[in-house]
């Protein structure tokens, strides 16, 4: 894996980058200072669409499972890859230093470790050694648009 | 704008940065590390008063309202240039990194993204493009104080 | 002071740094990028056992009280530096930058800022003026294993 690109890695696990989702306001999805990338917090977005709504929770009716809070933190790190290859190449990256995720979390959830292993376990998939991160991860009370999770990234480039 | 100082832009627009926030507690308002400047999280705090408390909704009674929540978030922003000015001197940015900003939010409140807007435009008035940043924007229980909004920034210098 | 070493001061406040608690999930305690060491957020775990658990109030009955709260935070100041200390060695370290602290707030508990007092005095009894940092605090619904505070810190080396 040593020798190979990014890109090449991506392709080998049939993970196609999506497109860069639009911030919702005044800011932009990437942004480097030095050899940092910092990706704006990444909401969840499919094709423009936010699917999952809702807090997280284990047990509760009308709330977003565990399994599909998981399906949307990987999301959210597909998502912050865009940015950051649309800002400098993902060829570019060095290593993934930071993680910070919260999530939107039904009283009493207290598994937001699980949930952002979504995020954790794509970067390591893809970037192996290089995808090693610190990372911070708390439950919110409302995140926007109604999201279940956000995940922000830094990396070296 | 391009050959213009930040603090003549600041004269320009008739913003004049308030006196730096002495902090709650045992930390400092802004630091350099190399060149990027953090601030501490700033409250919308004007005149050593906090002047707007409580959760943000649309809705809701008894409570912030977006637009007071958009005119806190700014208010946060001005503290935070101030804690960059006081310390490097406001044209010595080269350009905004990471807005970070919490909103206290009531139950069900999900437009974190526009009360941010009021930190984000700010400093998209002030610095034009170098104020294009990255921003993450989440929904929290509870703020210093009972305030409604904070905000910290990452800037370049 | 300033020709002691950091390990120095430490045994002289008659303290011991912890063990690393190791990450709950796919990331790591700490990891360095240039001059920066940035550590994952830490949790009050003492043995490797979480002792405090629930929300943070100055009233009711039933959670955390901020006494308690207090020393939570100077544990997971106390993980931080554990983490620092294994990747790079503590005296190494220049200055603390920042610390991003959130506490699991009970409804009504906005006194975020004394619990993370307990973090940043410890880093100031043990690195005096280089312990001086940023720092943003924030109440938040849930923490990871229901603990009541969580603290990440950004040293320069």
């Amino acid at each position: 894996m040593t020798t190979q690109t990014w890109s090449a890695r991506l392709s080998e696990l049939g993970i196609t980058l999506p497109q860069v989702v639009p911030p919702l306001a005044a800011y932009v999805p990437a942004t480097r200072c030095g050899d940092l990338v910092y990706t704006s917090g990444q909401l969840p977005i499919v094709d423009g669409e936010l699917r999952t709504r809702g807090k997280v929770s284990e047990s509760a009716e009308g709330v977003v499972h565990l399994e599909a809070a998981v399906a949307a933190a990987r999301q959210c790190a597909l998502n912050a890859l865009a940015a950051v290859h649309a800002l400098v190449g993902i060829d570019t990256v060095v290593r993934v230093v930071k993680v910070t995720g919260f999530v939107a979390s039904a009283p009493g959830f207290s598994n937001q470790a699980a949930v952002l292993n979504g995020a954790s376990l794509l970067l390591g998939e893809v970037f192996g050694d290089a995808g090693r991160h610190v990372r911070s991860a708390v439950g919110v009370a409302e995140l926007p648009l109604g999201a279940p999770v956000e995940v922000e990234l830094v990396v070296q480039v």
